[in-house]
Parts: C-alpha cells; sequence; structure tokens
C-alpha cells in the first residue's frame, strides 16, 4: 500500500507544481535579467539595492532552522532519528513549492500579467509557512504516515496562505516573526490533529518514547541551530534599516533570558534538581516565539527580557504539568510537546504585539518612525496606536480559529483507514518506514537484512 | 611507513606553499589598506560596494558545504567517520592553498607587477575547486591512504584550473554552479582513478560497508548542509544583482523538487515500500548539481523544478541500478555513489546549461540583460545565443576528458606500491590511520589502549 | 542543595539583569524606529548603510561559534556531552547580557542621557565576551558545578570588560580578533581557575576521561564550525571594507596551514603513525587564535600562512607534551586542553600583532591606509607604527595579568565548599547533573528510572 501509495502523491503533486509554476510563477524585477534596465530606469545606484543582499543572509539562517533546526529537533526520540529529519525533509520540500503558489496567489500576484513574481522575500515567506506545517509535524511525530504528512501539509499550507492573508492584509495587523501566523496557528492545528488522531493504545508503544544518550545530543544541534537563528527568523521580512535590526536585538534578548529560567526550573521540578534535556531541547526556543510579532517593534531591550523570561518559565512548566494533562485529560497526546514551545508563547506573542503596538507614541518612535514601523500608509494611514492594538489581537483570534477548526478538519480526513499509519504497537519505531541498517550493539544480523543489501555495499 | 610519509608531505607541501605564496600572493584592491584611496580615485560611494559584502556571506555557506557538508556526508560508513571527515579537512585545507595560485596563476595574475590579487571571489574559487577533488575522494572513500588522496588533489586541482580556463576563459562558456567544471571532472576524476584503483579482493572488507543508525544521523548533517546552502553554492560567483539572485532562486527550487522524486522512487524500489537512507543522503542532492550551470540564466522557475524532477529520478535509479552494474561490469567502484549524485547530474546540468543557453532571446532577457549576463563583451559582443549553446556542449567534453583522462593517469600513478594504502581485508576502518577510543559497547578494553593514554586523559 | 541553589542563581541574576536593563540600555540609532529620520538628516542614502547589513552576517557565524562550535567542541568526553553542550548555553545565555551592559558602560554609554546603546556591533562584542568565558569553561569542563560555572561567567565577563577597556581604549591596541583580549585573557583564566581548584585525587574519574566513537565525531561538528567561521570571528568588528575583507582572508589562510601542520605532527608522535583525534579536533585551530590581532593589518598572505605553520606545530606539540607536564609538575589540569589551543597560541597572536604594526609602513599601507588601520585619529593621531607595536605588547601583558591574577582570585572563592561541585570519584559524569536517558546498550533500566516518566512520554 504505501509502495505505490507515497510514490504516487509525491510524483502527482510534484507534477501539478511543475504545470501550476509553468502557468502562474516568474521571477519578479529583482531576480529578472531586465533587472539592469529596471535599476537605470528606477534610478538605483547600485546593485546592493537589490533584495537580495537585505535579506539572503537572514533567508539562509531561516532555511537552515527549517530544515536543520526543526529536522534535528526531532531526532530525540531513540528510533525514531530516520522519520524526525527524514520526513521533515519532505514536508518541507514539498510545502515550500506549494507555499509559492498559495501565498502568490493572495500576495504577490501582479494584476499586468497574472503571474506571481517570486523574489528572495517569496523564499523566506514560503519557508515561514512550511515551519507552521513543521510545528503541527511534531505534535503527530512518530504517529502517522508519511502520505498523512503530506496531506496535512496540502491543507496546511493552504489554511496558512488564507489567514496570513487576512491577518496581515485584511487586518493590517503586524506579525514579522510569526508568533501568529506561524506558531499560534501551526500549533493549534497540529494539536487539533492529533486529538483528531488520539490512539486510546498508545502506550504498547511506550517503551520506544524516550531518547538515548545520543539521541538528545542529536536533538541539541537542532535546538542550537533554531536558538541561534531566530533572531534572523524574526528580523528576515521586516523593514530594511532599523527594523530587521532591532527584531534582531530584541530576539537574541529575549532567547537569553529564556536560557536562564528554562534551566532555573527544569532544576527546581526534580526532586534531585536535576537538569532534564526535554526542557534544555525546547523551552529555551519559547523567548524566539514569545517576541515574533514584537520584535521589530520599540520593545525595549528590557521588554524583550521580560518576555523571555516569563516564557522560559511557563514553556517548562508546560512540559512539567500541562503536556500529562492534556494527554490524561483531554487525550491529545503532543509528542514533541509544541504546546508548551509554540501554543503557549506564539499566544503570548500575540498579546505582547498587541500591547505593545497600543502602547506605540510618536514620542518613542517620532513620527516617521510610527508610520514606518507599523505602516500606516495608503488607505491605513489615519490608523492609531491603539487601533493596531486591537487589529493585533484580531489577528491573534484568527489564527487561533484557523488552527483549531483548519486541524479538526483535516484530523477528521486523516482519520479515514486509507493512508497507511502505523499500528499502535509500531509508533515512533522508524521499522516500518525505512530499511534500517544492522546495528551491531542490539539488533542481531537477520535475513531480511542479509537480503537486502545497500546499494553502496561491494 | 605513514608515519614519516604523511608528515614529510605534509610538510615539504606547506612549506612550498608559504615560499610560493610569497612570491606571488598579494591582497586585491579590495582587501589591500589602500582601498580607501582607491575608493577615492574611482568614485566609490561607500564601503559596502566593496565586493566583500556582495559575496562573504555566500563563501561562508560555500565553506560550510565543504568542510562540514562533504565531511559529514561521508561520515555513513559504520567505522570509518573518522577517516571521512578527517581525510576531506586534511584534502580541504591542502587544496585550498595551491587552488589559490594554480587559479591565480590563470585568472588573476595581475600584469604590471606578476603578483596574484586575491579577494573573497578569490576564496570562492578555491573552495570551488577542493570541491572537485572531494567528490572524487567519495569514489575511494576507505580504500585509499591519506597520502594517496594528498597526491590525488595536488594533481586534481592542478587539472581543474587548467580545465576551468580553457572552459571557461578561452571557451567562454558560463559555469556558475559548476556543473560542468566542478561537479562533472570532479566526478569522473574520481571514478576513473577508483577504475585504475580497483581491488577485486574487497569483499574481505565488504562487513564494514554499511552503516549503523547513528552513521545515517551523522550523514544527514552533511546532506541538509550541502542541500540548504547550495542556492548561495551556485549563486556564489555569479553576477551582482539579479544574477546571484536569480541562481539562487532557481537552485532553491530544483533542489525541493528532487526531494520529492528522490523519495518516491526510493519507496517503489523496495517491496516494501520502504525508504532507503542511502537515497535520501545523496540522491536529493542531484537537483542542485543539474542546475549548476543554468542556474543564472532565465531558466524560469518552472524549468528548475523540471530539471530537479528528472534528476531525482536518475539518481534514485543510479543507486539501485548503475552503481551495482559499475561494481559488476565495468570494476569501478564508487564507495559514495558520486556517479550519480554527480557525474550524470553534472553531465545533464551541462546539457541544461547548453539549451538554455541557445534559447535565450532578447524577448525574455532585454537587450541589456542578454549580454549581462552571457557576458557577451570585448571580443565576444556580436556572439550569439545559439554559438553560446554550443561553446556550452564544447565545455562539456572538455571536462569530461580531463576528468577522464586526467584520472587515468593519476590512478596510474597512486596504483605504484609506495603510498601506504589499506590491504583488502582492512579497507573502509579507521584502525589502521586513527588512534581509536574503547568503546564500551562492542570493543573490549586492550591492553593497546591502555597503552595509549589520550593526551587529554588524567 | 543544587536543586535550590541553581535555579535561585538564575532567577536572581536574571532579575538584575531584567532592572538593569531597564535602567540603562536602549536602542542606538541604526536600530532605533527613529533611524528614518536619522537618516535624512544625516545624509544615509540608502538602508543598506546601515551597520546592521555590514556585520550581521558575521555576527551569526560568531553565534554559531558560540553556541555550536565550543558547546559541540566539548562534547567528546563519553558521559559529559549534556554538560558540554548544556552549560556552554547556560554560561553563554547569561553571559552575554552581563556583557552588554559592562562592555556598555565602559564603551558605549551615551554621555546626553547616561544610556547604554546597543547595535549589532554590540551583540558580536558581547559574544566575544563570552568566547572568553567559555574557554575557560574548557580547562575546567566536568569538574565542576554550574553554579561555580556561573559565578566564574559573572567575574569573568567583569574582569574582561575592564581588560578590554585598558587594551583598546587606553592602551590603544589593536586587536580586531581578541588573540590577547579573549584567549590570551580567557585561557590564563581558566588555567589559574584549575589549578586554584587543583583534585589531588582525580584519577578516580580517570576512566569517564576519554571519548567514545560517535563522541569524537559530535566534537568534530564543534571544531568543524569553529575552524569555519573563525574567518568571521577575526573580521566581525574590523573595519568596514579592507578590513573586515582582509582579516578573513588572512585568518582563512592561516588556518589552512594549521590543518596540515598539526596533522604532521600528530601522525609523527605516535609510533605507529596514527593519528590522533585529539589534535585534529583542537590543534586545527590554533592558526585562527594566532592571527587574531594581526588579521585586520597587512599581514600578507604568506605571513598568515607562516602564523599558522607554526601554531599547528606548537600546538599540537603542545597537547603530547606541555599538557602531561602541567598536570604533573604544575598541578594544573586542563580537560580540553586550552592551554595549546588558546594561551600558546593567544600569546603568539599577541606577539605577531605587535610585529607586523610595529613593521607598518606608509609604503605597505598607504598614508590615509596606514591612518585608517590603526586608528590614528584624534589624540592618537601622531603615533609611530613602532610605538604602536609597544602599546601592543603593553595591552598583551595586561591581559596575561588579568587573566593570571582574575583566575587566582575568583578560583580562591571556588573553593569554598558552597558550591555543590561534584567528588572526586564523579567528576567527567553527567549523571550527577542531569536525568540521564536509559541507554540500551549499556545502562540496564533501573527503578529510580522506570519511576522517572520523561514528560514526553506516553
Amino acid at each position: 500500500m504505501v509502495r505505490v501509495f507515497l510514490p504516487a502523491v509525491c510524483f502527482v503533486w510534484q507534477i501539478a507544481m511543475i504545470i501550476l509554476f509553468g502557468i502562474f510563477i516568474r521571477y519578479n524585477e529583482e531576480s529578472d535579467a531586465h533587472w539592469i534596465e529596471h535599476k537605470t530606469s528606477n534610478n538605483i545606484s547600485s546593485n546592493i539595492e537589490n533584495d537580495f543582499y537585505f535579506r539572503y543572509p537572514s533567508f539562509q539562517d531561516v532555511h537552515v532552522m527549517i530544515f536543520v533546526g526543526f529536522g534535528f529537533l526531532m531526532t530525540f526520540l531513540k528510533r525514531y532519528s530516520f522519520g524526525a529529519v527524514g520526513f521533515n525533509f519532505l514536508i518541507a520540500g514539498f510545502g515550500l513549492q506549494w507555499a509559492l503558489l498559495m501565498q502568490g496567489w493572495f500576495h504577490s500576484l501582479d494584476p499586468m500579467d497574472g503571474k506571481i513574481k517570486i523574489g528572495v522575500e517569496s523564499m523566506i515567506n514560503a519557508d515561514f509557512c512550511v515551519a507552521s506545517c513543521l510545528i503541527a509535524y511534531g505534535a503527530v511525530l512518530g504517529k502517522v504516515s508519511p502520505v498523512q504528512l503530506m496531506v496535512m501539509t496540502l491543507f496546511g499550507v493552504t489554511l496558512y496562505a488564507v489567514e496570513e492573508y487576512i491577518i496581515l492584509s485584511l487586518i493590517h495587523a503586524r506579525d514579522a516573526g510569526g508568533s501568529m501566523v506561524i506558531h499560534t496557528f501551526g500549533a493549534y492545528y497540529g494539536l487539533s490533529i492529533s486529538w483528531m488522531l488520539y490512539r486510546p493504545n498508545l502506550d504498547q508503544s511506550k517503551h520506544r518514547i524516550g531518547s538515548v544518550y545520543h539521541s538528545d545530543v542529536f536533538a541539541m544541534i537542532g535546538t542550537l541551530f533554531l536558538w541561534m537563528f531566530w533572531p534572523s527568523f524574526n528580523s528576515a521580512i521586516s523593514d530594511h534599516g532599523d527594523g530587521q535590526h532591532r527584531a534582531a536585538i530584541n530576539t537574541y534578548l529575549s532567547l537569553a533570558a529564556t536560557v536562564l529560567t528554562s534551566i532555573a526550573i527544569s532544576s527546581l521540578s526534580q526532586k534531585t534538581g536535576k537538569l532534564d534535556m526535554v526542557h534544555i531541547q525546547n523551552a529555551t526556543l519559547a523567548g524566539g516565539v514569545a517576541v515574533g510579532t514584537a520584535a521589530e517593534f520599540m520593545l525595549m531591550p528590557y521588554g524583550s527580557l521580560i518576555v523571555g523570561f516569563c516564557c522560559g518559565i511557563i514553556s517548562t512548566l508546560g512540559y512539567i504539568y500541562i503536556t500529562p494533562f492534556m494527554e490524561k485529560y483531554l487525550k491529545i497526546h503532543d509528542t514533541c510537546g509544541i504546546h508548551n514551545l509554540h501554543a503557549m508563547p506564539g499566544v503570548i506573542g500575540g498579546i505582547v504585539g498587541a500591547i505593545t503596538a497600543a502602547a506605540a507614541s510618536k514620542g518613542v518612535y517620532g513620527t516617521e518612525g510610527l508610520a514606518n514601523t507599523f505602516d500606516f500608509m495608503g488607505k491605513w494611514k489615519d490608523m492609531m496606536p491603539t487601533q493596531q492594538g486591537g487589529h493585533q489581537a484580531a489577528g491573534l483570534c484568527v489564527a487561533l480559529c484557523f488552527g483549531i477548526g483548519g486541524g479538526i478538519i483535516v484530523g477528521c480526513i486523516l482519520r479515514l483507514p486509507i493512508w497507511g499509519d502505523a499500528p499502535d504497537n509500531s509508533c515512533f519505531d522508524d521499522d516500518i518506514y525505512w530499511e534500517l541498517p544492522e546495528d551491531e550493539e542490539n539488533n542481531p544480523p537477520t535475513v531480511e537484512y542479509n537480503n537486502h543489501m545497500r546499494n553502496k555495499a561491494v
């Protein structure tokens, strides 16, 4: 079943992508060979003014977060590292193509020729969109099949593009680092799906939940690349100049504070005072999520520290109390604890963003700075900061609705018994989707293995 | 033997490098302290116009690909991870110095003073040159001694500089991402050497070919850093502005498509539908190779997807059918399957480049854009795109000839029985070149180990 | 004890940071929303002139070095990988906040309003400051408690800020890559602390010093990220334009030479000619340390190679002869061998810097270039290069004094029996500070483990 289904889905979707890209997608002015003429006619003095040089370094950092960051963060399970990093790769590779189309239709359709014009900012946005699906993957890690993941991604990207359009364009909320658009949406989307796919007999695979020493070290690779590059994530699409600069500083500070409070709570939570790798791997990142919306605002350095301080505490406490509670009473099993890392900090981030926006003043931002930071231009030119705060809050609600509602619907679709997901006693096990190497220490060579000569073999 | 030979070669070559650098190599205008005067006299308005700011972020990405990307990609073998990452380090550290000299003599010799002037672009080119030798290393991984690798690198860099000069300067082919110059050359160079060094009794080391669970996860680090930074690789030395921008977009898209088709074919190829890590680690990268030449052209987003689509299929099929065939019938053992990852996609990349160039038109590129993209200036100012297509094809042939011819000659040299390579029953084993730690799980402590106290030890 | 002490310290310090940041720290002109007005009034033509675009890519590379580079370099111990990467994270997260304050008071206090104004350069400097504490951590790895590490960091950052102010501002020495300020200071600080904390009975933990196969591969991740990004480290805060460009080239070359000589000496040192991973992991980096001060000067490409050449030899010989000597006769146990990687190369770097500065001439630098490179402006405008050489040497002495003196004092404080450090037979063991997963291969499941359900578990 899987044998035919997964390849078929991959081929059909990839061919569809090629056709749709052929019809719709073209280079934008800055990546088209006409740039040299565009430069002259727009009086642009130098190639360095090409948006590529403003955003490409941040793009690459975001790219690392998507593939290595999310991929390795999920390798902590003792026997699901291939699935973690491999299916992460699959979701992201597919999702970013679909995201370019969906986001293009909503945001960068050229009215002149009906084409979507892409450039470096489109790639960042596509990576952002994929991030929300990878967050959702965290909730169902080890319990779904690759085909289910692709379906989840297809719908996830679609929903994302719509809610993003509503929040950013219709409601005119600002969300540079995506606390609402990416994290809140992605986390509730994943949690709702996990709820719909609840497996009452999952304790048959219980012995496979947990790490081994080196899988925890692998997961730290993911943690650290996420942590280090989060300033780039939050600043990647914010305004040129002070916007990007300030977003990076705020995120840098917030994350630093989170490290200390996560470690503090982790140690406090154990009778022995020992630290738990789960907290270090995850809760230390919460500050980056929570500062996402407000990163480009004048949150002030101490404001960033306060956000990070609180989120480190809340996220770690979430791992200790809320995750077990959710599983036991709400029937939501959350493999990676995305509720603690993305959902709660995302909501906090939305609220912090609303408050910071509402509190903005010409004294702090300057007249031009205020208009520039909040994009009070065109039809929004008479907007007040307090109004903007309201719009931010409305944006958060939209993200929550899309996440929960979308997740329930997609979860229902994924409950259909056609997707080839693992039985309850084979969850968190790479063996059902991957050819595994014979490991000397604990897997004695089997006949099956010997028949399967790796292609690299003599 | 090794004890004296390897250090002697390292010292002699490093001293030679110092002497040659002393005679020949100087900073270029943009890295010399006279830049401040140069800026004034050339009316450059800002330091940001220094080429450093256009290329340094891409350089660092390429640098990561060379050392972590190639290094970790080859760590998949269960007992050759030290050799993979360590000898990769040795080859690259030596090769880049020699490359600066060789490429400098051909490309950046200042006629005024007979000196080579280096800058950030020289460092990128040196890394590129080294990449071709590391590709070649993939074919002979585990079967040659470090001294053989250094000889291979010495000749490889030399041949590279010559073929690069012929292809780019004499023939005036374009090859931004090096499909021909780097990948085709490097892969056939390595395969020819492996052919010359064929070991009929290699099955004595057969049990060491293959991975363990965590070595496959390590290899994924290499895969992902190559995959993520390939857009930087293909855009690192293309034209400022739209050239770099477009090359990054094309590569990004091509690689995304490759992921899906590689996974599809991998699953199809197994009766059980399971995925094979070998394919995920390698074939997913083929799209980056194949789009190398055409990345800076107006390949169009859907064109990039098509290239990636095809290469994912071809490369994965290569691992399944061609690698075993080559070993059995052609007596070419290719440890990492570089024929599938670099040789075939490299040739495809050359062909795609020729077709894209031949199909170029003023309508698509604009008059200035066409001249700018293909560098139709100076003595080439009357060149037609169709002619350019022919030149691209000629370039591909040169790369093939240098790769195969050079590889056969160097392979003959490496067959001399003086290089201290491993016996047939000790291939793919770190134990002959590395002090190994006692591993609790499978290497019982031995007297030899206990005598060897690590220097870090108490 | 630890249970209360570590969380208490984390909370108290983080709250102190928030208060101090609230009082003192604000955005600088380039990260403040007033930038748009500042731009107009200062006639800055484009956002790309914001310092963010000059330095942010380098900042991110430095950030990776601090967290992944140092963190993973220390994972080599078989059972202290969690402590290596986790406490590295803790030190850095705390240290960078304190560094922003300390360095701010000395370097960027705005006399108008008494506030510290931060931007991207402040973040780089904070990371640099933290680097010196992480170097010191290398000497005491596995032997101290997290609370001791935090105390060490608190004092280390404080001392660093003072010595940096004396060296760079009062003495007017140049030290772009921090050979003196970061490496010499940090290494002697750590070694002095290790001397004060000498444990005569450490051989009770001897069996835990040493690596396993995969922990050595993890450590190579740290090595390579340090090695690759060192050009960014040395160029991150040097002058815009040629300064950054030249610093990157010099570091790139020096490191390449170090690889060859480290490998040569490593092979020579063993009767069997085998290579030792300790040397490859560490000594290959010495060239980056030693070229730190002179990287922005006209050291010339061959000069960089010579520095790298010598340091590879000296550092590797240090691991072979000096580390055991220091432990046996000087009672200094240096877990990571920082004396070989940071102390000696740092001192060499200071000397190379002094010589290069003293040898500077208008012929080589140009009149403007000389003034620009050495910052001969304001009260220093009549300074001669030979004088500058003397000042460089004086700077080196200051770094040594602060390192040794500060280390002795802080070491005395850390000898107080209140810090909860591990007993002599539990050093280098994650088990006392971390909840460890049950590892199938060598840790049979215990009752204690079964009672501790990981929070991720079902």
